[in-house]
């Protein structure tokens, strides 16, 4: 069995009608909802016509031996930093609720995870209360958790081993659920674009985490980063000669060790530096399919971000290996909902 | 022979108090200026005694077979920043007067690199008197680029990308010297410290100039990202696929071979994906020694910055491409003095 | 025939679907596009399925008895104040270039008014090229002007009566077009949702231009204050007796007939009140139908934005006045296409 | 008898030369005072030389028919915004101080209204001892309310609808007087004048207001609001249709007739639109005079804000219409002080 | 004969209630102008009934011996930081036509210096014309120059040694007429009060102009520091002991020299510093009288500003010495009117 | 015996070179510290060669006669405003430190007094701790207080009048030890450099303290203001008048005389001022000796600084006002550590 950790819902435009709507009205116009038909969320899910990433999004989960993907919001059309923040909330309820209909449509090939209505006008305290309704009502294993609600615009937000965070902490310990490290939009003044600033968010995320008491107060804290820790296993080296003047003799692999890391990596390279940094046991299988790495790579012909294969072709990981990355390491951090008999 | 195109300059503590000095002045007392003897200057390169890096930056050069090191100011300290920017253009003068002392006093060892007088408050073509100055005068092999001379704090600067750097790309070309894309400070409300700040500005650096038309309008361009290019060629997959779907048919990997890199990475298993993705002819020996990296690896006893070992381990190098990486690279991306006869 | 002047495409939620998009990744997916078949575009204006006004766009044309309509964007809809500036302009284009579909497929019914993609960060001789385009390669007949582009966030723009605005005056004399006024979203912190930033912008339009040079400087331009003039009718007297102050003795009346009013009331008094204060031959019949207005009235069981109905009910008029607003007027403002015979 | 709930205080000009004082030492001098003889002040009401609106404000009274006219501070002059609070409170004090002695000196003839010394340093709470003051000490029958002190400089304090402004509701319960909603000065970067600002806060104010929550919570609260409300009368069909969404039932007629209304408008279309669109039974007799309309219309040699004229002329009106306009809804709103027998 | 350089008008209320009315109006009133009839001016300078300095301004005069007094603008009521600049500008004109008005009817008892239209938001080139005005056709001796127009609140402008001020050199020189170092209001959230402010920016103007080229690229220029130099005679060891490390040669006294200062200090012994500090050439008698000082010493019964005698006091002067205090010297700076034979 | 209160450490360069390493690395590389060796330490304080002052501090003391002189840090080099509050906490413990191993050092020679951790990004209560330490075990006599932890950034922090410092008085009467008022820091864009903003705090310090509750909330207190009290005894006759319209009789002597006052001016005419005005019993001696003022008097060849010399050449001063000026007001202020017998 295939789980791939790291997906995002393939939902009908419908709902991203209702977005710009929203943004337009700012309220004005009541809450409203999303009216989506089972035909056309299955549509979005399974429909080769029209499809954004070259074949529909189950064709992509079949063609890379996916069995079960858990999926949460796309992260770019997040819009956290938008104001008021009950238009956030709205459109994060409304996107929940799709990922529910989605895995009630296929429960044997996706499982959800939350976003949360995060912005720089609530307080953490105020995001608790759908985290809950997802894991204990939708029945969700997860959530996503954007280090930067502000969206690239400063200033920036307390880092994640700030104390700021801590009631989501304390959420996700209750509720017994990982989170998965993982920003959104980025406007702006912002240099980057969102999808490099995932990457520099995770960075940050992880080098703050890491620095901190976070590991040490809240030892059963689950949490995943996204895109293989950004930049962290690549440069680890710093980080590992600045802890070796650490008198607690800690090394920074061992700090690294209490989070995970996602595989989602398009390069074989790249995947094998993770796994030899950090250790198979903290690494799960995550290919963000479809996405950003759906296009074919013009010299093999392969999806770019068909990371199973990637993985397959690592000759020095034997069959307990691959099995860890691919699915009993997920089982550990997730409580998937059992396969129906 | 050796060299290393990633090292700073030990300086005599008197500098720093003249950074101290003027800092708390803001100019109120002249430009006054450093006066440190050559034993002095000596004595911050050779002596064993109170040397910060466990052992004299010399004895690091020796120990790691270092022949010759181009040396540019401490990055850290260069409080691009600061108000009001003579005080910028002073310091920045007096550090490049002592990298050159440093040069003539140790012919053999060290070539300089400057570092430019940056600062939010003065343009582009306000740098390059002192670009001119130290190589056309001091006989400087190349200069630092700091992407972010707000040192941190937004709004950000234009990326490397835009136009607003293209003075600073003229004068590279016209005088024919390579320049190291480092960053330097990084002050509150930033969450990352400044060593976390190279690694994101190096990434942002990267991604800016590849998707803006300065290889184009600068084929003589000739630029080197230090600490092997930050997040980009751990994440490369990412910008593949994205580029893949760019009809110009030049691949992610063809526009970082229009870079250069340095090897300033302190694990074997980084050091071999950068050769990886980038080839081993767009890498340039650098170890940024003594430094961050300047604290013995307790499981092995090796200097954790000593990158040249890190690369004589990889075994599926051979001399040639060893001799590239050492040496040649080096010797075809700057005008290396001449050693003496 | 009956002519409305002041009417918003009913777009594929593909159009939304879209901007929600291009404000997720701000550009870094490059322009792309909508791709709507006829038969999508159809729906939207003539399907009673999911019609988000009671009944469809075309059935209120109808039921109403309007026989060509000006269509213009959604102002609501506008996002003027997002960034960067391309993502504005090509949202615009997108919608223009949805109205001008739409007036193809049902040309005896609709007319084209752009949308300009004004921006805070681009200036107004910026905006002009897209007028250009509308009117002289797609036929539109009008435009749209925005008074307050940063959408309720201060610092307010110039006012319209200000310099800033010549060159759009200008491009409009040039082109012999009407210009629509109409503000489009407000967003926080402003007070007011944006239906109600319609009206206080437009009594902001209309007093600043009376109290400026622009009737003078631009006797040929032509401007149609939307909502029958905001709140300018209904407090005229504070603005006459200020008026008579002015010793040059242009009456406040005087002033307010160099401009046009539309009839998007939905009370008969508050249109007669506006007949008597302008006179008819300044007054232009518009509905903004369907939208706002398309409730019906639980009194009566019209709809409040048949607007046609409470300009027949006042008894006062003549069939010459009536022909003077519903057609007329009309006829001499815009350069409206010639039925086909 | 005729009730003008709509007048201001017709004030020496030492008031104002004493508020040009306290702006310019801004406290440093002390409080201070203004030293007014009876003479002085009653030269200000009754004389007719250098009488600023054509004729003294007494004999605008007379020539009016005005038999009692409640009089509040000059809005326009109130200096909300400026710093610190405490010369905001001094000449608020004075102000009140001034309509006290003009109440005392011509008891039959004006009614006193007090203003309160709302700054945006300062909270509701403060603003409260001054309204206990001059209702309690000095018998003012209610007082002003302005919705903006922030005088047109963003960024907008919270609307009338907020519960920001509950103190101030509870205790104009308590004391048992109404509010005249008006706001005072207005300041670039504001794009309008103070008087069209009156309109646009009049406009906010009522729809805030009757989106809210404050006609449930306080029942007992009595607000009137000035210039006959801004454009809502007019615009009253937008908001009906708005409200006929709501399933409440509840009209938006409804809503607004929960505020009361003066007839400060300068056109008899205008006043008549008024009464049809709230009921005779919401409006209270108000002509701000002498004041902006204090100028007659050259066409028929009337003031422009001689409303009573305008009134009579409506032929539709009955006596008892034109009585309960006059009197007896001034005297059911406020507690008018019972004349001298 | 006596002549006080440093006295400020004595205007009606009247000027001051205009004041407050155009920042009321903020200009939405029109120009409008202050209609004072020559008693009530009269009445300003001679009545005794309501002075405000317990006796009137000339009684004042006549009681301290001064014969001639160069008046200017009450420096603290100048406003010079309100918006829009139109209203800074009348008021200063409406001022500067006051002290007009007073010279010709007093001329043998007052001579004119002009308040300049100084705001933040205008450029010192359009300020030249109401300097040129006010010399020129009205006769006026010299100008007031506020280093301060933004009445203390940041930033702050440049120093007067800065090139922005040149223009009103330029103009002064051509002009041939002193200036009058002196600031006027002073807002929160400066800390001192605008008396205080007076002080301080007298002395960073001392400062910044001596450390300046001021001095060598306008020989001509003659610049008065009111309040006797503010801190610098005082604390002039510090500049003297910094300008001795100054190769020139040049000592500090030499350059204070190059200014002249006003003698308002109410000790005795702080006038004696002033005089043996920059030399009895360089100081003019000022008392600013009436004013702050005008309260009687309760120890000696005298008026504090009743400088004259303070300098009567000191025995070391001789006869000449006084001359050239009292009289001389002010001729030298300023073309004083030549009295009536 | 001659005591100086006014005398700032002489350290070695180490300890600003430490300064300037946390100013780079803004704590990411740790507390760290400053190791400086007796014969450092000493060389600084005694040593010619490279003295900075002309000759080294000891000769300056031995000179001038001076027989104790209580150091405190180098104000200017204090950096109150950086970021994070962390490393003006080190530096100034570090500063504290490097003064308590003087005084150890030449105990007879020293005292100490102790910077403060001011910052703005901290309150008042987070300073005192290291009042504690330095004054209870390192046996300091008195403690710096900067009325500018901003350093002319603005906007201004609450002046001393507020109580906002109470805690920072609270402790000082606690530990019985006075405080020397005393800015530090000063940056753009203020327009005074830092020796000029020494003299402007110490004016604003004055007036706010003897405008405010603070000497009848602390009649303990002992606060000494630094270089003579800035511009105030020169100005004090502005003072004195204002004060006299007091009705309390409190003259502005008096008030001033609740304050002590150093001698530090570098003017034989300035000196006499003070005493004249504050009294003699109110006024410590100080010279800031070495510093600002260590430079030779080119016509007499004295140091500027050598203020025991100006205070000896005045003669109408006796033996008893003498010693109560060097000596025995400063053993009633501090409590000055016994001399070994």
């Amino acid at each position: 069995m295939i789980v791939d950790v790291h997906g995002h819902v393939s939902a009908p435009e419908r709902l991203y009608a209702y977005k710009a709507n929203v943004l337009a009205h700012r309220g004005a116009h009541g809450r409203g909802g999303v009216s989506v038909t089972d035909d056309e969320l299955r549509s979005a899910v399974v429909d080769e016509v029209g499809a954004s990433f070259g074949m529909s999004h189950m064709a992509h989960l079949d063609a890379a031996g996916i069995d079960l993907q858990i999926i949460s919001p796309r992260p770019y059309q997040m819009m956290h930093s938008e104001q008021p923040a009950k238009i956030v909330q709205w459109f994060t309820e409304e996107t929940n609720n799709m990922i529910h209909r989605c895995c009630q449509m296929f429960p044997e090939r996706f499982a959800g995870m939350a976003g949360l209505p995060q912005t720089p006008w609530t307080e953490p305290t105020d995001w608790i209360p759908e985290m809950r309704r997802t894991v204990e009502e939708l029945g969700f294993v997860g959530v996503l958790l954007n280090p930067d609600p502000m969206e690239g615009q400063g200033p920036p937000p307390p880092p994640l081993g700030d104390r700021h965070w801590y009631p989501i902490y304390e959420a996700l310990c209750e509720l017994d659920v990982p989170a998965l490290v993982h920003s959104a939009g980025c406007k702006p003044p912002a240099r980057e674009n969102y999808s490099l600033h995932f990457i520099i968010e995770e960075t940050i995320a992880v080098t703050s985490l890491l620095a901190s008491d976070v590991r040490r107060d809240f030892p059963e804290l689950k949490l995943i980063v996204s895109h293989a820790g950004g930049a962290v296993p690549y440069q680890v080296g710093r980080f590992m000669a600045n802890s070796a003047r650490d008198p607690s003799g800690e090394t920074y692999i061992d700090k690294m060790r209490t989070l995970w890391f996602d595989t989602c990596l398009y390069t074989r390279d790249a995947i094998e530096l993770l796994f030899k940094t950090v250790g198979i046991d903290r690494c799960l299988f995550g290919s963000e399919k479809p996405g950003t790495g759906s296009v074919r790579n013009p010299e093999n012909g392969r999806w770019f971000d068909d990371v199973r294969l990637l993985i397959e072709d690592i000759d020095w990981l034997n069959d307990e290996d691959r099995k860890a990355i691919f699915e009993e390491n997920a089982k550990s951090v997730f409580r998937l909902p059992a396969p129906e008999s």
